[in-house]
């Protein structure tokens, strides 16, 4: 942590300071400069709050020098964590897609996108069971039923699965179904569900929040990895800014950022990241371009008649267009993308 | 609902939209202007998604002309909701104040700043026992033994008790502790846990989150009430802006707003809203001027040593003379606060 | 400036930043901590970009340990500027009262409203002469035939006059005409017309852009004193937030944080800052009760025929209570408004 | 115009607002649906603010259907606009290439710079000679020398000059040495400039305001288009956002958006876009996936002793390789890139 004094602390403000700080076990390095003294506090500042430093006597500013979080940071692990789910990685050479529809709605419709999409080139089938809605009057999803459907529909075109969970109680029963489990952006900062995937035995596809710093997002990520539950991936799925012609505002810079920054895959969602079916397409090859390590993208067959979130799902053709570009845009960046089946 | 067609729509276009929204059961207006056709869709379309209407060939925008909240809003009940808890009122002339630490630390620690806080007139305690941390490493709080503590404290001092509710489990153990649930910012879209808040009898303290449009919020609360608990108050404490100064940008505007949108009371929170104690005083003034049913303050009397905020709360002396200014500020707008006791 | 090394710096990459760091005649403090490295750069870094450090090999971080402006702030300056307008003081104990409509349309109109506002207690009349305008279709502005109109309203009311230069070649036509240059949010970052500003001699009066931040908004008042004219007030008008039922959101809590950053006075425009006719009233008591130095109010006798922002005019009778409430309020912290006339 | 009455309007306050609207000469259709009675305004309604509406008695809300520019939009005219410079040609197949140091500091560098991107491909030589610095003690700019420097280096390596504009005095100095005019972010509404604008005879590169809606900045095209200069080009160059890691938050997704709004081409900046060197990369990378018609990227040979924004400037090998790799990812979109010379 580092203190910068005001031009005119007193030096009994500075050594009350220095007092207290060494009292809770820390050595201080102090430089004097020409406008101001600045103390360097070593030791493990994890618990202090800035802030309780800023309202001191004589402080301008206080601040800490090393990231909150350590488990998911690159300087604790250097090498890319690569997720294996039953042969197929996430995080290494070959860009992850994952596809299918918002809401699982019934058997045929499952079993219709999966068949497009896996032949298309996706591997893992998405759909939400349980469907956090801004509005209490609006579908919820088929719950139960819906997680039969969509793992019956994995199978059988040879896919993985990836569903939502909204809370504690879900957890047990969604893993019986479900390959990798989402958490939402609603859901990032709700600490009792993002504790209790730290001890379980299930691959996290972990949400930004729309308003999530990507601080924010890492350590809620070290909250599943402090739990002993090492494989998390991340999502930018778009931020809330000014702009309203998009519903979120996609943040593809976060990509080349969190890699950086940790040695998580991050995936890139620009069906809610733009919220509108041709936009979805530019930005899905965008992401890849950035060096995304997977896309998740809604699909559709008869989205007029989608139960949600119709309007950013692409149509069949549409998805098999896009895949043929993003797999030579992979390429050119020393990345791979499944080939299509047919 | 109302659809506007793009310039150069066609007479197919428009008149597959009017079919399909028949078939649906609605009735349609259709308005041609020099520019655009516009269509005024008829009934209860709180069930379409306006994207859905956007994606469609020939369409250029659509958007719902109803707000999508019912129960809360000032249409449906035109009175303020006054919420009465054993006797004190919240949403009348009187401007509740709450107070109390962030944390309860300990007995003794709550029995100081009870009794600092009643005798400057604050009839309702405030105390986490439950806290959500950014941090997986920080300070959880101190769970039950917390809540006995909070509920003597306020027993002795003839006080109120509102503390926060972290998940659905806890529900029921707070609300043999507490006389108020609060639900924090980072819970304001935790469905799970607003839904079961709407078949509990306890009065509900709804924050705003950091990222919530109002029209978010107020859906939220929508929650609460559909389920049958019209006893929800709303607390703005601050948004998420590009401005780094502070903590978050508190937004007062948010008070008369709500005010002219729902019947809910609104109580103002600027311990959180500013992050920083010299901006609390100032905005709790402010908040009152503008119209708030209440102010929630941190004061803390070793502020030094507290497990967290330290640095928003404010010191007796500063919450003593604060009370005193706002009693002035409440009479100038026809509103009271409870004299102190000593 | 603090450079915050990697963890894993090398000795040869630290040297190598010591050394650059020197030849450029800065002394270095190195200390070494558990986990990083931290120097600390004493001279004028005041022409260093943190950036440039941020992106050598070995460092982690890099930032300014000083405010980048000097002459506004509080360590250059501990007493308030005080703004002394031919006998009428701004930035002292007196809350100055500006109001007017948004845009001089007639002589008529200025001498109704300048009757109005003047006997409401308001020293000093707005109005705009030369407007800034989103679209090229919109009014415009009367121009110099506008300045001569506010400028003989002013004068039979006895009052000073506040108006807006929109370029450098409008200053000495409008400083013939007003007492107080105004600068809109737009122009907070027109360099050349700030930097103009440095060498007149009149009062400028500098609203802070949409999306300035404090410190920004503190850089261009820098540009202005640094040129030599001391006379510069700040007003705070709304920023750009994801909250959109408000034109913008006003920062109330930009008023406590300018006075401690700056010695400069700060004024509140809740009429921009808000928009809406309804919640300026509010958001102006909150503003006096924040501790601003002045308020600036838009003001019509028949908004519905206004040529600009009729939605955000007060209308006669809502001024004059708003007067007797924030005249009340004032007292509370120990400041005044002036008495009405009549 | 679409106005939305409220639930309880009265007749009067309808046929109120029906009466004046008329009085304009506007038609009005009225629609009474369950909830709400809706009108829909006919005819130029360009000169009505919506607020004005909204304040109303007895109105809910009020907003314009049509978009409020003109000629920039794609319905004025379907084709791109294709901006031909002395027979390159920007809007087409072609990506332009704009790349050169953030400041022109001497021949010598500007010599250098100029052969390497040329070389690579670039055909556009950027270079500023007057800088908008936020602090007023940072480096100017060299002026006209500059001009000329650019202009010399640009002939010598046969390729076009673009370079900035800061206010409306510039203008005619400027277009002697140069072949495009760049207005920077700061400048976007600076209206007195982007008038002056419309009357000459040079194409224009209009860069997005930090915190422009996609609205605003294709109404400051407009001024420009409406002053007679069809030759305007847009710029996406990052906006701000709550995220502090990079210095602005790129918003790609405003590709597709401008390429459905708007004839002009787009070009990105992803440079200013992210603020430092390794995310311009991913980020040209995405921009050309995404669609842009054109990149401007930051070069220098010796960044760390560059005037200004040494930090996002790429090094020779990194722009050499990024033109690879965007080369391959235009062919994919059916896009070209110049071939490198060498």
């Amino acid at each position: 942590m580092v203190i910068i004094m005001e031009h005119d602390a007193t030096k009994p403000q500075i050594d009350d300071i220095i007092n207290k700080l060494q009292d809770l076990g820390f050595n201080i390095h102090q430089s004097t400069g020409i406008d101001h003294t600045l103390l360097g506090v070593i030791g493990d500042v994890s618990k202090i709050d800035p802030r309780d430093m800023q309202v001191l006597p004589g402080v301008a500013d206080a601040y800490r020098i090393s990231a909150p979080y350590k488990l998911v940071s690159r300087e604790f692990q250097h090498k890319n964590t690569i997720i294996d789910i039953k042969g197929v990685k996430i995080g290494g050479d070959e860009v992850a897609v994952m596809a299918g529809p918002c809401s699982i709605e019934s058997k045929e419709q499952m079993m219709t996108i999966a068949e497009i999409v896996s032949n298309a080139g996706a591997k893992f089938l998405r759909g939400g069971a349980f469907k956090p809605r801004t509005s209490p009057y609006a579908f919820q999803g088929l719950g139960e039923q819906g997680l039969k459907i969509i793992r019956e529909a994995a199978d059988k075109f040879n896919m993985l699965v990836i569903t939502e969970v909204m809370d504690k109680e879900q957890i047990s029963l969604v893993s019986e179904h479900t390959d990798i489990i989402q958490i939402g952006a609603r859901n990032i900062q709700n600490f009792t569900l993002i504790r209790a995937l730290g001890s379980i035995d299930k691959p996290i596809f972990l949400k930004r929040g729309i308003s999530s710093t990507i601080e924010e997002w890492l350590m809620s990520a070290e909250y599943i990895l402090s739990g002993g539950n090492r494989n998390v991936m991340l999502c930018e799925r778009g931020i809330r800014t000014f702009e309203t012609y998009t519903r979120n505002t996609m943040d593809l810079s976060a990509i080349p950022i969190v890699h950086k920054l940790s040695h998580l895959p991050i995936i890139a969602d620009p069906s809610h990241g733009t919220g509108l079916r041709d936009k979805v397409i530019p930005m899905a090859r965008a992401a890849v371009a950035a060096g995304a390590d997977g896309l998740m993208i809604e699909v559709h067959h008869d989205p007029e008649h989608a139960m949600s979130d119709g309007a950013q799902s692409l149509l069949p053709d549409q998805f098999v267009d896009l895949m043929k570009q993003i797999r030579e845009i992979a390429k050119v960046i020393g990345r791979t993308i499944a080939d299509a089946r047919v």
